[in-house]
């Protein structure tokens, strides 16, 4: 039960961050105070430099293999860097930090490379809805971070992987590819797909309409300058979050005939069907229903 | 520029407060507190009691005509209770304060009541989204309060009507009754539809998942302890939340095909599709579809 801070003993010592954006040069800020030798890359030669000057790595090029590489770039990209990796001896492990996890480690395989050793890897990112992220070293500090290995994943690449995430002090939680896709759709990218449809509805409202509203704020849709990496992160996820959308439509279009039922005929039990849908506590038939059984 | 704070001159002398609830014993107190001499009635004397344990008003009944009643009463209830305080020469105007307002509005002209002296009034609570309301003086105080009269309603039935918005501390808000039903349903009711539907499907998640979301909270759908007004108030209002979630429902089915598109065929342009969709900012095509126009 002591306060002492005790620093993570790591034993990763060289690490390769190879995308210099919020997400990796935070991962490469946190690495880097713990101690790991890291060497930064990115694309735009400028990123990599603004990152470097943030404390986050050299830009010196890592002289042979590293302990690890730290993938951080967009997920149609992540099959051909892990390939590069492996080819060219750039690190002994890889680790991707993808959004989404069955489509880029699909492309590692399809790819050819040795599955022993990648991992896939997503750490959920407080504020990620707000808009766009600065990188800092604690951005990942006390939030979940999913760990998808392959079947082949060797245990050692875990390990790596679970370096990176005890250095960003967040929780590793392991998750099937497939089902972690599936979560991420349900619980974070369908919800914002739904205010950002709201969010245009009302920005076309009247503006009195706004004033009555619980904030009196009307709530913006995705910005433009906001939106590619999200819209990125959809069409990487794309047979999930249509899943998802799919079935609210269905609860949605439900809803609109039990209140059109209302204003038509007074007869039918439409408290009960809305209640069935809305409040279905304790009401098995929608608790079935949302188990997809209808 | 004083910071005085001025008791605002009320012409209202009497009121009867019809429905204790926490909107009908709020606005009560908010009258008692500015020196109107309150009548308190509700359909269970209990419920009357504890708001006059409150300091919300008396029990006795008013000996004569009062200046105004509050009707406070569900929403399909507000004509027959306009009705019986005319009839009865309970009040000289009646103000109803129900969540919706054509229906009521309509109701109170086929039941023959005198249209030159009743008004409707909406006010709108901050935390209604939240669970039940607790009474309290101030539950008003800097919000909007909609006030809808009839075309027949008389200026002094208005000014009565502010009286009262002005004891509250509210801001009013003269608005049509359709207009404010079809701004409710955009601004409140709909998204709280959505928000109760995509927690229905959150309980049927696996834990896991929820554990990936932003705050790691599963959000609750309606209670069914909570549901009955919210059910009530969403039949009141049903076609114009109808309407909006139909909108809603169509927005969101775009959205689903863009995504399968995606997954389909990589040739069609699925990210500006979606981007229209979702970030419409300064792409005129999709600000016409929000309009309706499509």
């Amino acid at each position: 039960m002591s306060t002492l801070l005790v620093q993570p003993q790591l034993s990763l010592r060289t690490a390769l961050v190879i995308g210099a954006g919020p997400i990796g040069t935070s991962v490469a800020l946190a690495l880097t105070a713990g101690g790991v030798r890291v060497h930064l890359r990115d694309t735009d030669p400028e990123v990599a430099a603004r990152a470097a000057e943030l404390g986050a790595g050299t830009l010196e090029p890592p002289g042979g293999n590293t302990d690890l590489a730290v993938v951080a770039v967009p997920p149609g990209r992540v099959g051909a860097v892990v390939r590069e990796c492996q080819r060219r001896g750039l690190a002994r492990h890889t680790l991707d930090v993808a959004g989404v996890k069955a489509g880029p480690l699909a492309d590692v395989l399809a790819r050819g490379c040795d599955p022993a050793r990648h991992i896939g890897g997503h750490p959920l990112v407080e504020g990620a809805a707000d808009g766009p992220l600065t990188a800092r070293a604690d951005l990942f500090r006390g939030r979940p971070w999913v760990l998808s290995p392959l079947p082949q994943t060797h245990t050692d690449t875990l390990n790596a992987a679970l370096d990176v995430v005890t250095a960003c002090g967040a929780t590793p939680v392991l998750m099937d590819a497939a089902e972690h896709d599936r979560a991420v759709a349900l619980v974070a990218q369908a919800p914002r797909v739904l205010t950002s449809l709201l969010a245009a509805r009302l920005e076309a409202a009247p503006p009195g309409a706004v004033r009555l509203s619980e904030t009196g704020v009307r709530p913006r849709p995705w910005a433009s300058e906001d939106s590619r990496g999200r819209i990125e992160a959809l069409l990487a996820n794309a047979p999930a979050v249509a899943d998802v959308l799919e079935g609210l439509a269905g609860d949605i279009v439900a809803v609109v005939a039990a209140l059109r039922a209302a204003s038509g005929d007074g007869t039918a039990d439409t408290g009960g069907r809305l209640t069935g849908l809305l409040a279905p506590h304790g009401t098995p038939a929608v608790r079935n229903r949302t188990d997809g059984s209808s």
